[in-house]
């Protein structure tokens, strides 16, 4: 497998974009980025209703990790879109943890 | 109306708690406190999936007030529970938005 293909650069970033899948993939996901791929710092991606799924994930992650990593910032913003000629707003949330 | 009750203190508190009711409402307990309050600062507290809705809450009322206040600290903790000899965490989150 070549090592620059999409699916590898994504894999190793430290970013943890949240989404559909169970909890706990995505707690496995921050494990693996300070336990296994020795990142000094994890940032969780959250917009719209997968913002409360995010600070579930960070809560749990640092329990696990038992007090090693603790929050360094909690950042929002909101993205615009259009659909149907109609202005939406979603809320967006970077929650970043670091060693 | 005596000035101590209950539902008094609450309304003149700084702190609005996110549930079930729409959107709008919450924004307008911001911009109240903001405006008429006089408040320097108001803290939006939510819990589990209205976590979500309190980052909107926060967008909305930042976009409202153009600029006049910003976020001055999020953060998040988890709260326990015991339901049929089981304990669960719940997620909990305070946004501070300050003049």
């Amino acid at each position: 497998m070549a090592p620059e293909t999409q699916g590898q650069k994504r894999e190793n970033s430290n970013i943890v974009f949240i989404g559909n899948k169970p909890l706990v993939n995505y707690v496995k996901s921050v494990l693996i980025q300070f336990n296994k791929q020795n990142s000094q710092e994890v940032i969780i991606r959250s917009r719209g209703k997968f913002i409360s799924k995010a600070v579930d994930v960070s809560e749990i992650a640092k329990r696990a990790l038992e007090q090693k990593v603790k929050i360094k910032a909690i950042t929002t913003a909101s993205e615009q879109f259009e659909t149907k000629g109609k202005t939406t707003n979603i809320s967006t949330m970077d929650i970043t943890l670091t060693k």
